[in-house]
């Protein structure tokens, strides 16, 4: 808006699988994005305005979402500190009304506004009295000037109308603009899984906001800082004030008890990536079902597989969200660092960290 | 704001009591109001642009409260219809960071917005750099136009910075404005009582935005309308688009997980009263201490006629958002009618209704 | 077992409706009891041993239930001071394994690990090495020397064997032998409604074991004690060693978490009756449809009748279980008087209490 | 008891630590153990009739805690497919009133049986009429003829006399004796941390009953089967029927909702270690705070190294349930490998599986 996002430096940024990092054994959608899941589409407003402001809004749409076209869903919170807007209603009716927002703690309010207004506006919602916006933030107060709110009416409908399938950027865009994580500089990051389910194969996608504390783990490997090249120097992101979001889709009809059992895999699966689950943190996941009606039910004893997918495809979406955003200097002169790709293919050649070395 | 509310007809408006109405053996506060508490104020906004809009915005004001000054508080969501800002943290932490503010559905994130926006300028807060703003709603669409969104930023500061101690209007006043309930026209109500907790005296405080369906019940009995001056004539609200926001406050030194023990019953209460808790209902209560360090902690066992004091201050308090209300005429030319004091004496003097008459 | 259950003096005993107690508009079933849903039986085991030992068990059996051929349930948790054997479970996959079994607080576990033998020889189970026995609990301690945990393996295989359709018997029976409730012998109680759900008339059946303190409201009107003839002489049960354990069966096609809405309104209803829902009660509904593939699902928006006539039958169970119930001397030389059908009549005609009497 | 546990080949057998395998920088407590923590015991009672049944129990007993001196304590469900006796009451009132058992999964509720039987003769405890037994389990009927029901009074009454301070028994031993995780024999593993919680130093001790399915990580690396002499050959256990119970004990002075967070942090630690939380698995933690007393309360602020500390625990706390146990041939002849220790030592130097070998 105010500023594009910096181009995303496409022949340079290595997603993890072109650094050979390859999670669990289950194939990937044509893209290995949220988007794999048909009728699901992603809309990024960065808002940037050097050197103070670094935020941004993303939007998950999925087609034909609405108040009398709610989708399946299911939520769950790992750690409870953040302002997932919309919660208590779609765990009691384990439907999603709108489509997923993920933005700036301090201005979640302004934007599920405006969410409310763009939806009264749709088609079919000129009686809708009533509506259920779903908003998840994470602070990227480390980086940006949070208090300004800086994520207003026209940024998230510029995400809205924008949504697109296809390709999604990742990094540095959108609610990933000013994100921190395990150290890193980070951002939004996507992934997908095509998983058997009691021999039906199905999508399932996901995308974060990662911004949460902890120690890097690559494939299970710490890499702890300060290793040159790979980790940040100086005092990095206060790990209180952290989060993590994450938005899983998938086309398996499952009904929204089962959608809050994926849920739950996904805030499980950062584990694996090193999560602290700090205090601070508010790590959420918000899945949802785009075809409830495709096909017999699944049951429950089919879920393994799929649960697979969710934490195999959560941990690569965070590599992909470190792997993707660059160095920034933003708020207070403060810096946080990119993951540096070649270091990293450097030290998950070199000897396991913490074995050994009594 | 645009209107003032209406002036409360003191002398003719009677509250349960001054009818004859007692809920309960435990003694009431001076007030009879939220505002026993000490340390807690009331503030309301009323946004009145007849004839489509009837709604506003309710502060519940705790001294200090602040996100360095939290205060111990529990959650309960009866039925999760609505959209409860703030609900996850407050869960998560057991802690209040800001006022509790009701108002329109639609317009509640703007509200919260407006929370931050203020919060942030308090003294002590110019750091602060995340913020968990707490707000109910009700969907006041039966008698106003709630599409309009019409509680803005200065509504919410007025709210704020007008709450005063002392009496409090009921009715149709601040987020009561629109608010129906039981086939009547509703809106705000208090009330509150000094139970004995093991051996220490504390005060119990209880403000509601009612707003729900069902069947009136005055000590028990049902009202059903339609009783010629006690119930409305024609179509009334519509029973799914309901909600009733409690918010309770205690000077004893409850933990946030007995607010929270307390906070379902306030929920429970609703029931004594007839709500249907219908399927379309936001039933939630939030429960708040003021003085957490006041003395040695209250023991679980100790909790009974705390407990009592707020099934009975719910119901009063609801009863008395009856009694206060007018008769409103709104939005789409839809009326709600006002509970007749004088009719409603009647009717309980008379025979107990559904006894013997089969 | 030790000893029959006391005759049942059926010419004197009265239900609500037959004293002309009716609480809501909705039709009942055939009988007025949880069998009324095909294929819900009860079973129930007294073991009375005077003075000392007042229990039983109660068995709700529907038909078919097992491991493999599980039902959707619901479950809720009003205060969690009880032992709900089973409930995360229930909770997590929404579904019932096993017939629900009520008893006395500490033989529960005994209870439940004669479930899992009884279950274990089932047809069909020869191979089932995991299983979810649900059993619930209220402590009939006031009367029953409840440290004797006199609920024995045989107890339970013969409610379990002996549960049948028709009529149910309420009162000092089964797991209702030696509760008390709302200051009165109480015990066993059960109602039904057979409400219009979206156009298509399903039963709600209702069966409690009903043991908790409280003021008795009967249609609203509080029944203070002590009012001769009425209430209780004397000091009463010790109100926080209560609980009340609410079972609701339906034939309606609903899903898991359509059940656990309804268990809500279960518990809920106990508000109507007086429940003081204090420190010491474990209140409990567990919720099951007999038959998930009655047709099309029910909407959410449809369930309104639903909940009503949840919230109905469980006021009117409880007041069924205190007229069915006898005045019974127990453990220590404890009494619980038994509530009289006509004083209750008498004050049922008379003035409102609490009203106008300041 | 009907045969003694097979004695621990002590010289042979290494824990992680042993093996050079570090896992965080937190340092551990003298022995490594949850026994670290200043008054808690453990007890075994293994239960073994080759070849059919290979089963037990496992108390771990804080000192003093009873039904009138109930220790602070917090429960999470990760997945709720198992039965966690005690769990409402625990949640609801924040508190634990007697040890902790772990045992395998149909015997659970005699075990739970016996221990009130066990607790009511406590000194003290003579008057005691009501109880929340807490029991976990996990389904070792891979290897264990579950629907014997094998665990019986005698044996829970021996865990509880014998437990003892000081080193724990790992593997198959007690509620171990029968399990498997990842792929492997499994069992009982136990860990502890000394965190510093702002200034303070407390301890933090794990035990873990580890049942559940999924790969293998160690320090997150993915051990794969079949890896020759890692491994397991032919088909393993199944991995619907698995569960994992972690119990969490600290002298740092949490309140329950603490220590509700705590727990949550022990089943996300489960990820780290390759946990497939799959749908068959009961996975739950169990925290309690045995000073509660012990100073100043810790702030929630503080509580980051102490998180860190359970998440670091529990997955070395899994990882020496796997070292110390044999590989076990049991019911049906199924059998189990152990986890060789030299061919992980050997693996864990090699390169990391999964990355470049696309």
């Amino acid at each position: 808006m105010e500023s594009p996002p910096p181009p995303r430096p496409g022949a340079t940024r290595r997603r993890a699988r072109d650094l050979g990092i390859v999670v669990g054994s289950c194939g990937t959608g044509p893209l290995n994005t949220i988007t794999d899941v048909p009728g699901v589409r992603v809309g990024h407003t960065t808002v940037r305005r050097p050197p103070d402001v670094h935020s941004g809004v993303t939007a998950v749409v999925p087609d034909l979402v609405g108040p009398r076209t709610p989708l399946p869903a299911g939520v769950f919170t790992g750690n409870g500190y953040g302002k997932l807007i919309g919660s208590t209603q779609l765990a009691e009716l384990g439907a999603l009304e709108t489509p997923v927002l993920l933005t700036s703690t301090l201005s979640a309010f302004r934007v599920a506004d405006a969410l409310v207004g763009w939806m009264l506006e749709r088609p079919g919602c000129e009686e809708v009295r009533s509506l259920n916006p779903v908003v998840g933030e994470c602070n990227d107060g480390f980086l940006s000037d949070i208090r300004a709110r800086p994520v207003h009416e026209e940024h998230v409908r510029a995400a809205l109308d924008t949504a697109s399938g296809g390709p999604v950027a990742e990094g540095c865009v959108g609610a990933g603009t000013g994100t921190v994580a395990l150290g890193f500089k980070a951002g939004v990051g996507t992934a997908s899984r095509v998983p058997d389910v009691g021999g039906r194969r199905f999508t399932v996608g996901l995308l974060v906001q990662a911004n949460f504390g902890g120690t890097l783990r690559v494939l299970g490997r710490p890499l702890t800082p300060p290793s040159p090249g790979v980790a940040p120097d100086g005092p990095g992101p206060d790990a209180d004030v952290g989060s993590c979001m994450i938005v899983v889709a998938t086309d398996a009809p499952l009904d929204s008890r089962q959608l809050t059992r994926v849920a739950r895999r996904a805030v499980f699966a950062l584990a694996r990536t090193g999560s602290a689950y700090s205090h601070g943190s508010g790590d959420y996941a918000v899945a949802l079902g785009t075809r409830p009606d495709a096909g017999r039910p699944v049951a429950d004893a089919d879920l393994g597989p799929l649960f697979e997918a969710v934490l195999d495809g959560v941990e690569e979406a965070v590599l992909n969200s470190l792997l993707a955003a660059s160095t920034t200097t933003g708020f207070g002169g403060r810096t946080a660092p990119a993951l540096a790709a070649d270091a990293l293919v450097a030290a998950l050649a070199g000897p396991v960290p913490g074995f050994g070395d009594r």
